[in-house]
């Protein structure tokens, strides 16, 4: 299995990037190939003590870089030899099993749809982070590729979750959920209304297992294992939960340093409580998966030092070994309604960029 | 100083009712009006060690309760003479200053709309809780009174809001802001984005401070005073929010129980973790405002113990103090849009009985 690394992109590339895919290579068991500078590469790889490329690592030379400045709708059209667009050509190209990038989450969305492509009948690409819960975790789907859904996005982002779980957190028959305002049938808006029905008739039909409607508080409590909803509320909730989580940990730290009383009392907890932190904190672990496009990308967090791209190179192993693609395609006409929604598509400059990549 | 107390709505009501509002009696200085079967409320009076109604306190007998199984669109109607109704004719009718209950929020928003009527020229009441956060809190509005919003509603959330954060936050020129799911002008959907231009617009005429869009973990740390959004998301972010809350403050139980040395340490620490749950614990704490009806009305959580009713209270007679109606009607000019909005308003039940209360 080979793993293909866009060293360039992100806060701390390509130092961090570079370690942590060494560091993922020798743990994991995978071949990986680096893009980007090839100097730039070698000479992080020199500086962590290696004089030369080890065994299992490539590096695959592009000049270009992908930043926060480029537009994410033209970016790897623009920048035919980023780190970012060569990477994802190679994937397409069957060079690589999967791809990590810490680079502008729209760019990587935007590029892999053009280039890798969505599987076919899928409307929408979605982005599903793992959200820390008292169970372990649940996967929030959509939490920001696309602002404005249909009830039928948000029907393929069940699908897409529920097999994603199923390899992702090892479960069978994973609970999906809709995310609303309260748990009976009518709550919502019309979005969450419509897409209760074509839930409500997936569920019966078997394939996925649709629990109803879950507020914020019970996800975070355990109530389901897939959370759908749209990329706008989605990431409300995400970044919701990340404001909070920081808040306490910030307040814990407040609490700790107030008195020697405290501070030794910090002391006896310490590893418990930095696990805590580590475990409510999207920086530090993994990426997160973009479903829907035919061969697994990994976002890895903008901020990524080494130890979350291990995370992510990890996620990206198992993904490669699942058949996600295959089961989306397999189950394809349970993912699609005849019936014309009263609500619109949204267009925005992301998703037109998506509509380029494969014409509905 | 009267507040009007309604005692047979909440989970523990009487009981708690009665004891909050005697409580707050003896250390606020304001009268207290207690709504419900006097027979009720006498014993509860008598088994809190007291034989007879206590000086500044007075009963106004009402026979029947709003329960959560009764239509929250109709309820007043139906039952007159129940606590919630007979105290909200008080209010309306000048016999007390301020209202607080803990009954069915859809129950006590619809019938504060069709009794005490918005403030003329406010489309909509509105939910505005004090989320905790890194700078003390910030209020959120809406949180679950409008599902479907326009952007006027928006704009006149942000006044209201505005208004309300001076006077209980004691905040001069709060800092209004949009959520959203990004910083930059363009992002949301097109609510966000149309409000967005209504905000700068008033921004500009000086009344209110708008400062542009935030995100959900900026909010929590401290980034604005006052948070605009719409009633389904504001919900979303409020419930996640509790989850996060809730389930980091389970696993530092979780924590502390393990081992005698996290025991010993958790011992050493206990009182500022009890403070720290019980500042991010909506249960604890007071009361929502409903903002936008003439009078003040308070929404005490339904699981409300007498603490927490001390506290509704308390705001009340803050609310009561202030002139936030007489702020709006000053101001309503800046506040009405003559644009149509390619939005349209959603009607559900709830905002159906509101319009009923004052025809737009």
């Amino acid at each position: 299995m080979k793993i293909i690394v866009d060293a360039m992109s992100g806060d701390n590339a390509p130092v961090e990037i570079v370690k942590g895919a060494l560091e993922a290579r020798a743990e994991a068991g995978a071949d990986v190939v680096l893009t980007g500078r090839g100097e730039d590469i070698l000479r992080c790889i020199d500086s962590l003590g290696m004089g030369k490329l080890p065994q299992g690592v490539e590096i695959s030379d592009a000049t270009e870089v992908i930043d926060m400045d480029d537009d994410p709708a033209t970016a790897v059209r623009v920048k035919k030899d980023a780190s970012m667009t060569v990477g994802l050509n190679m994937l397409r190209d069957g060079h690589g099993d999967a791809m990590v990038s810490a680079g502008s989450t729209g760019a990587l969305l935007s590029g892999a749809t053009l280039i890798v492509k969505r599987v076919r009948g899928i409307r929408r690409a979605a982005m599903a982070p793992i959200i820390p819960n008292s169970a372990g975790g649940f996967i929030l789907i959509d939490c920001g590729a696309n602002t404005e859904c249909t009830p039928e996005y948000l029907l393929q982002f069940a699908f897409m979750g529920s097999f994603y779980a199923e390899d992702a957190l090892g479960l069978s028959a994973p609970r999906v959920a809709l995310l609303n305002n309260g748990t009976e049938r009518a709550k919502g808006t019309p979005l969450q209304r419509e897409a209760y029905e074509l839930l409500e008739k997936a569920g019966g039909e078997g394939t996925i297992k649709f629990i109803g409607n879950v507020e914020g508080k019970e996800a975070m409590l355990g109530a389901c294992d897939v959370l759908v909803t749209d990329g706008f509320t989605g990431n409300i909730m995400l970044k919701s939960v990340e404001g909070a989580a920081s808040l306490i940990m910030s307040e814990l730290k407040g609490i700790y340093k107030s008195s020697i009383i405290t501070k030794i009392s910090a002391l006896m907890i310490k590893k418990h409580i930095l696990a805590l932190r580590a475990r409510m904190d999207s920086d530090t672990t993994g990426g997160t998966m973009l479903l829907g496009i035919s061969k697994p990308v990994i976002k890895a967090h903008g901020s990524s030092k080494a130890p979350a791209i291990r995370g992510a190179i990890r996620q990206a192993v198992s993904a490669a070994g699942a058949a996600t693609a295959q089961r989306l395609h397999d189950n394809m006409s349970l993912m699609t309604t005849q019936v014309r929604s009263t609500i619109a598509s949204g267009e925005d400059g992301e998703e037109r960029s998506e509509n380029n990549g494969e014409p509905e």
